[in-house]
């Protein structure tokens, strides 16, 4: 059983972007040489995430829409009182519904991920010069 | 320390379905005689999710709410984009902030959980024929 | 390669709240003496999960208008059936959403997380007396 640990550096240019880092966390799992395990990945951010779907270009446009419901929600249940310090609320709040973490299962040294399951970075209150993703994968 | 791969393949009958798998599961950790460890599922869906909550049937009628609120959203900040191609953006979205990949404790041989605590495969997009939770123990 | 199990004993005094269990958490984190490995958090409940994220007070009220959301949103998609039962569908749906488990990485012995990322305990439905978080780490 063995543990690695790396990780990714992404500068992102908008305020909400979402950057497919799939290729980047297959390379780590390939050259990791695990052949069965699972692979952890963290962001280190209280206003990013990972999101795991389609990569289509009208869906990233919907997501992107998702703190933009929250601000609407602002209208029905009182402005949120951190933008009196950064007017960035709704995306720590995005951030922490969807979580820092995720997992993937290793089989037959693949990361195993569906058909319309592409990773992406989800950057919820760019542009940041040094956003980051942790990858450990743990296995045989 | 061992690692064991399953999955379960479910058929979904209704556009929205909650599908109770806790006994599945339960059987796939008791047979693994993992004693101490954890357990993985991941879903490798895009519009698909595990949720652990009561299995209660109006609360399992709220569940069915989450994508209607997100329809109810587009109202406020225009029609989701994807829906022009596929129209299922509200099931991709709920499934992508619920995320595909949840963890339990396995202590004495058992999966850890609450009272109240079931667990489900959300479909957010069916009827489908072919769905699949993969599951993953480790441990000793 | 080893696992260790430990569990926080959590009481909540109002019907929302965040209780910051970081300080508890990499307590455990260092007497485990694992050095490279990863942490495993698991709430057994309904109704409350782990949010990781800033300890600001203006953002903490913000995480309290989450269910407030969701009970606005009943206004447009009809009420929660879970309601009839005990009046907590809002809890239960937020708290599924955020999912029951989190991940963090160790590395050199230390839980990794970001400059403003605080883990903490939301509770959303109390006061209650017996609230746990679950603690698993496994490494060497």
């Amino acid at each position: 059983m063995k543990i690695l640990n790396s990780e990714l550096n992404i500068v992102t240019k908008n305020n909400l972007e979402l950057v497919n880092i799939t290729s980047d966390i297959e390379k780590f799992v390939v050259e990791s040489k695990i052949k069965n395990g699972f692979l952890t990945l963290f962001v280190p951010h209280a206003t990013a995430a990972i999101i795991v779907n389609e990569d289509e270009e009208g869906l990233k446009s919907d997501f992107f829409k998702i703190p933009k419901i929250l601000k609407q929600a602002e209208l029905l249940v009182g402005r949120f009182a951190h933008n009196k310090i950064d007017n960035n609320a709704a995306g720590h709040l995005a951030a922490s519904i969807a979580g820092p973490s995720t997992q993937f299962i290793i089989k037959d040294g693949k990361l195993i991920r569906g058909q319309w399951q592409d990773i992406f970075f989800f950057e919820l209150d760019g542009p940041r010069e040094k956003r980051q993703v942790l990858m450990q994968v743990m296995g045989e």
